[in-house]
């Protein structure tokens, strides 16, 4: 179990990962802005370890998310004496216009434990080298975070999208890649260098799809997708039947 | 069809739509630092009209789209002869490394058609007023956007999950609506006064896994996630098949 404390939140006014743009355009001939964020394609990959019958997944803290849920807790009235009595939706719109204020000093007990964070999701990368195939990124990323080598022609294309819409609207490309435990050759678990701490996780099949509709287990669009297109696309292959 | 034009692009130092900080923190004792980005949670709605047997869609230009795509024809060589020859990847570090230059004055046609920036999407929001449920947001999103008058009773809830865990970790949830012919009481085409100019879209049942797979299609996830969730889930109630 992840241990997060010492959080400290400080406003970012130059970054090397979020960089914010205005554009401003004639659509239609009416004048318009939007604010939006440059950022890097991606890939996913949906893996399946045709030894064990078991969907590989990856889990990691995410600072983001943890965010999210911190700022919920905040928009509660206050629990502690220290505060006065505020009703929700006023502690909200206080807050929506003070920002951000938690500093290192503040009890712990305002903080959600980490697991409030942790969230699981496809094996994914960034596309931030140009002169690799999205395949043979995909296939670094299957073998950085979870230790399977397989080659990149054995990648099958499932679709890709847009995400972000609304800010970077980014295109993903989702593969589907078929694993043995002849293909592991490591315990995966990302570039340490990098800063991941990611953890390998397994979800057999025959629970895949009890997993994919639990709300309570934290995960994103892709792993819930991608599970629900290999039963309709890949289980009769294998003429075994998911818990649908 | 959209017609944009007199592109400018511009940092954003202060934005009241993006907002960034920076999280300290220590995990498992290593001390940590995450960018990421506040935002509100989103719901969406995948819309089944019972008359017409045809998923309503909306339709919109998307600057952020747009900006991924136009950014993308920058990496190529340049074409004219007026820049001296590099290659993609040389530049793809240079432009990485100097941030955007649009100005108004570049010539238009290094721009892509407005068509690159329109995309395919669920009705869908934020939610942003605390005094109401998501499925009374829900509900206001149909009606502004899609102009269907639906009680929010009438809402199913389908899954949520985290979206952009590496920026925003906001939780999106998305709902099912069925709708008729008689619930439809307006064009729809979202808030004029807010800027939203949104297109009305039907895609009939029978073409719906097909227009989900076409990449030529630019679409978010939730449309193939919520369109092959229909199939497994609603479509033996209808006793209909779609053309999977």
């Amino acid at each position: 179990m992840e241990e997060i404390n010492n959080i400290e939140v400080v406003p970012c006014t130059e970054s090397d990962y979020l960089k914010p743009f205005r554009v401003h355009y004639n659509q239609n001939g009416t004048k318009k802005s939007w604010d939006f964020m440059r950022t890097h394609d991606s890939v996913s990959v949906l893996i399946f370890n045709t030894t064990s019958h078991c969907f590989v997944l990856v889990k990691q803290f995410r600072p983001a998310v943890y965010m999210c849920e911190w700022e919920k807790t905040k928009m509660q009235p206050p629990q502690s004496a220290d505060k006065t009595e505020e009703g929700a939706s006023e502690a909200a719109a206080a807050e929506s216009q003070e920002g951000l204020s938690a500093s290192e000093g503040e009890s712990s007990s305002q903080w959600p434990p980490a697991s409030a964070g942790v969230t699981y999701e496809l094996c994914a990368g960034l596309v931030d080298k140009p002169d690799l195939s999205l395949e043979e990124i995909a296939r670094q990323e299957v073998l950085e975070e979870c230790g399977y080598d397989v080659p990149a022609s054995k990648l099958k294309r499932i679709t890709s999208y847009r995400s972000g819409v609304g800010v970077t609207g980014a295109k993903q490309t989702m593969f589907y890649a078929e694993v043995s435990d002849d293909n592991c050759v490591s315990a995966g678990g990302g570039e340490p260098r990098e800063g991941e701490l990611i953890e390998v996780v397994k979800v057999p099949l025959h629970e895949a799809m009890t997993f994919a509709y639990d709300e309570r287990i934290p995960k994103t669009m892709g792993v819930i997708f991608s599970f629900i297109w290999f039963h309709n696309n890949m289980s009769p292959k294998y003429k075994i039947s998911t818990n649908v």
